[in-house]
């Protein structure tokens, strides 16, 4: 940690910094620029350290953090990646793991439907909503635990896990019960009471970046479930808010390699919530294969136009399986396979 | 809402938007444009019905709505301003209320001179954090309802009522029992969850602006509360998420006046969270006094250096002293009282 | 252009509409919804009427545009994707075009090297910048016009067309004597002076995206260019400014299939600029690639510990022909040739 | 500046760093933490030095600049607030300036009209377009030189100064023989040419703040200005672009103290541009004065239904005054005179 002081300041000012630090077990070493002092505080936990510790003493101008604030879901702390086993299923290894399915469970009929085309044209992992958190209170909300017995179903018949979300901490070892893997959406990636919830099950969990927030607070929001003992994290970037309005949110493919240096985690791409249209989709879809992503979460549903919720959005069967043709040569070139 | 057919769309295509429309009891009138057709779509409950009901379906290019999603919250639906009664202290009218406390409960003595001194100072609602949602979990996460109890037993010594914190949906009647407003946090304004659950209980309610939501956003969550029937709702600007970092967050101050146009409900501005730092509080406290908000929420520590939480923002209790001083000429040049 | 009323507008206002609306040669047809009056206005020219002209209107809620501010950039204006020929260099057919080279020209040596490499790995244009916009005075600004020699000199040695900036309006005629595609920065995106100068000369144009516009004020942009009868024109995607803090410019993806929905004009990508960091450059090109981009525009240093210029974000030579190498298997998957 | 290394560094990389800032002049200092290096490099001129120098180095992690990028722009350059006058209206001193009038200058009569108005209310400069740079090409793009007569006849009959936006660097002695203020857009904050050829006049100038810039950009635009010897420079912020959709430019309240802290240059908030409504022009007006800005720039038209230009944005000649009213009391409450 980088404390800068402000010009002028006096020998008891940088002497305040310097004792907090010392009382709190860090090394402490003094740069007397011609200009500025600076003074570096030193030692291995100061990323978790928040600034304002320093900030608020007398004299000091800025406080910069060198350690970043997360710890467990970076790369110096695990060097190799992880590849988490879902439902027999490997998310992070050599393979590309699609997982495609509706935006909502909506019916037995529809379920099934989609299970069967998805899994035909080589998806691996299907997803579907039982909760869900919407931003109208006037919108249909899901089935729910009725929704649930349904994933539960289509996984038996047509052999494929299934992920899901949860957005209630009270709620976690229901959808557990039924679900491979727990989706932690946008809206909840700080909410740190479902983040402790499930960072307590043993269960995967697939963690949407929130549509505001940085890598870093990502990051540091993985290691809310890191900390709790659960370290089956996958990491899915779904588009940031952004002034850009031609689409619902910008996709920030760029993440792919900043978490790939920054941490260990797989990481997963939504191209449906970004695009918001379904035309967008497999442009996204095929540059997140390219630039390195694990795997890509898509939404299909037997009938967009029917869809009760996110029809637009989705790609109908028949797309999804020639987007599927599309990505099989680019894996290739990128030494993956789907 | 206005579907705007693609350039040589086809007969049966603009059929199957109006089949739609009228198949959900909705009026329909065609303009038919020298280079576009466009389908207006009339009718009482447009607003809550999502654009993509029709941009899913074929020839359609765009979908505008006209009505807003939201609807209890709107001045349309309810046209006086909103005075919500707060332990006897009233938000939305003449009075400019001042609502000032620490971040943190950290003990009582801490709380009890925070207490003292904002009452002295002419603040008449008291805040402080028992449950902090903290985006670290490293970091401390609050006293709980050993900080409700402290915050009771100052609300009693000093005839104070009090705001806090609630961030769990099934934690609601428990700090309801101790509190005179709930907040529901930045981080969780779209928890439907907590929406929900705050939307039952009968205790006026603070919603603070997620951060990276828009006003229509705001307001739609507004009505998730409004909808299960609690009318005691104000809402609390804290500053939105853009590019510049010379401050935590930007302070939308631009948001007052859209608000005061669209809305009955009162609006309280945080400076403390969006600032970052002490030295930039005033000058956005009593911009928000001189723009119309109805009050304000500030963080204020006895020992600001010694703050677990958010030191560098809160204002030591002369610094408070001070500003109150400041802003009770500009409450009178704006026709208000403090 | 749809007008929407206020609610409780009166007969006089929506007449006061109507009658402007007639008096400038448009149609008017009326919405008489049972909550909201709503004026639809048609005709041909509709886009490039400012939406104020209704909205001060008494009366008016609010104006919303269905046609598109730009006309001659988009694909309703030419249905059939536009090549631009640059020095034999065909951009925006099955190519996939990669110019290359270093940020800033600094002598003829390091140009010499650099041209030889990129074209020996399989770049078919050479990019060099002689007039540089710096964010700081005190930087170095470029060789100016012996930069240009200099780029013409590489240009005939080795047989690559060239591109360079050109910031001046004055100094267009100057730039295009020596270059076969003059390159528009993202700051003077909308510097209408330098538009209006560039559209007037005949030669080919890559218009860099500002980095806080719009799709649609880009391609509005670019009918600046096209309206003065320049219709050589290439658009270069590279970077937003988001709250993202991770990278410098966050690469919008999407705005290669929206481009590809709304324009006819080539687009090509900048990853190296957007990423400002050498490391996260390969997977921007690679996703630019697969997503649909024409082309790249990637900084190449033969040493770049050692440039002037943005040497963070410049390949070396041994990097960029493995880039290269990692890109042609791609290309040949999605279909096309490098 | 600080060089963090990677983990795991060897010495030679650490050599690296130290030698090529000993090479360039500098002191170095290094810190061994337990887990990380860190090199400081310290001396007057590293707030002029690109953090790239080091970050491509081997081994290098991450570089923080200490200093600020802008010099002559800081208050630690110059401690005491710069006051500029301009035709005789001192700016940045105890006075609160209004500058106000129309968007672009229309003709003789709307001008006079404006300008015995504003003056009879107040205002103490008058504004007015005459060059005027629109997004699209079929827009109104101003009088030009007829413009620049008008605002001089203007500003004799009614002894007002005038501040007049110049938008090529080769017309900046034309614009200069009629106004008392140059004013420089906000999409050219970072037009180098034009800001060098101002900062080479001896005219006071009105920087407006890019719409995507952060406020250290601005400044650092500052100092080019000020770089070329042109010490009368005022800043204007007049919005940023956020995500936020109900208003053109959110105003950010907070730069104002900001920029107190950082610079001594005067600054002048322009809410008409931000707003892009005339109803939320007047908060934002109070806001500013209150929060301690030194003026205001508004739009006043004396029929904003048939401006030519941003009609929806002006106030009436008699909003204008009520507003004029309403500020006076705001004034003396925070220390100031109208």
């Amino acid at each position: 940690m980088i404390v800068e002081m402000v010009t002028g300041v006096n020998v008891e000012q940088v002497d305040g910094v310097v004792q907090r630090a010392k009382s709190m077990g860090f090394q402490v070493q003094l740069n007397l620029g011609t200009e500025k002092t600076v003074v570096a505080i030193l030692g291995g936990n100061t990323g978790q350290l928040p600034t304002e510790t320093f900030a608020v003493l007398p004299g000091v101008e800025s406080v910069t953090r060198i350690m970043k604030p997360y710890k467990l879901a970076s790369r110096e702390f695990k060097a190799t990646d992880s590849v988490v086993s879902c439902g027999g299923v490997k998310v992070g290894g050599k393979g590309f793991v699609v997982m495609a399915g509706p935006c909502a469970v909506e019916s037995e009929e529809q379920l099934m439907e989609v299970a069967r085309a998805v899994k035909g044209s080589g998806a691996s992992i299907l997803r579907g909503g039982a909760f869900k958190p919407r931003t109208s209170p006037f919108s249909f909300q899901g089935l729910e635990e009725a929704g649930l017995k349904l994933l539960a179903r289509a996984k038996k018949t047509y052999g494929i896990p299934v992920v899901t979300e949860v957005v209630d901490p009270h709620e976690v070892s229901l959808v557990a019960k039924y679900a491979d893997i727990l989706q932690i959406g946008s809206r909840n990636m700080q909410n740190f009471a479902l983040l402790t919830s499930v960072g307590k099950s043993n269960c995967p969990v697939l963690l949407k970046r929130g549509f505001s927030c940085t890598v870093t607070e990502w990051l540091t929001a993985a290691d809310y479930l890191l900390a709790e003992g659960n370290n089956k994290v996958m990491l899915c970037e779904r588009g940031i808010r952004t002034f850009e309005d031609s689409i619902r949110f910008s996709l920030d493919i760029s993440s792919i390699p900043v978490l790939k240096r920054a941490s260990h985690l797989p990481v997963i791409v939504d191209p449906s919530h970004a695009a918001g249209h379904y035309a967008l989709v497999p442009a996204i879809a095929k540059a997140a294969l390219a630039a390195g992503a694990d795997g890509i979460l898509i939404e299909v549903h037997p009938n967009p136009k029917e869809a009760l919720v996110d029809g637009l959005q989705s790609l109908s069967t028949s797309d999804f399986a020639r987007l599927m043709k599309e990505l099989k040569p680019i894996a290739e070139a990128v030494g993956r396979h789907i």
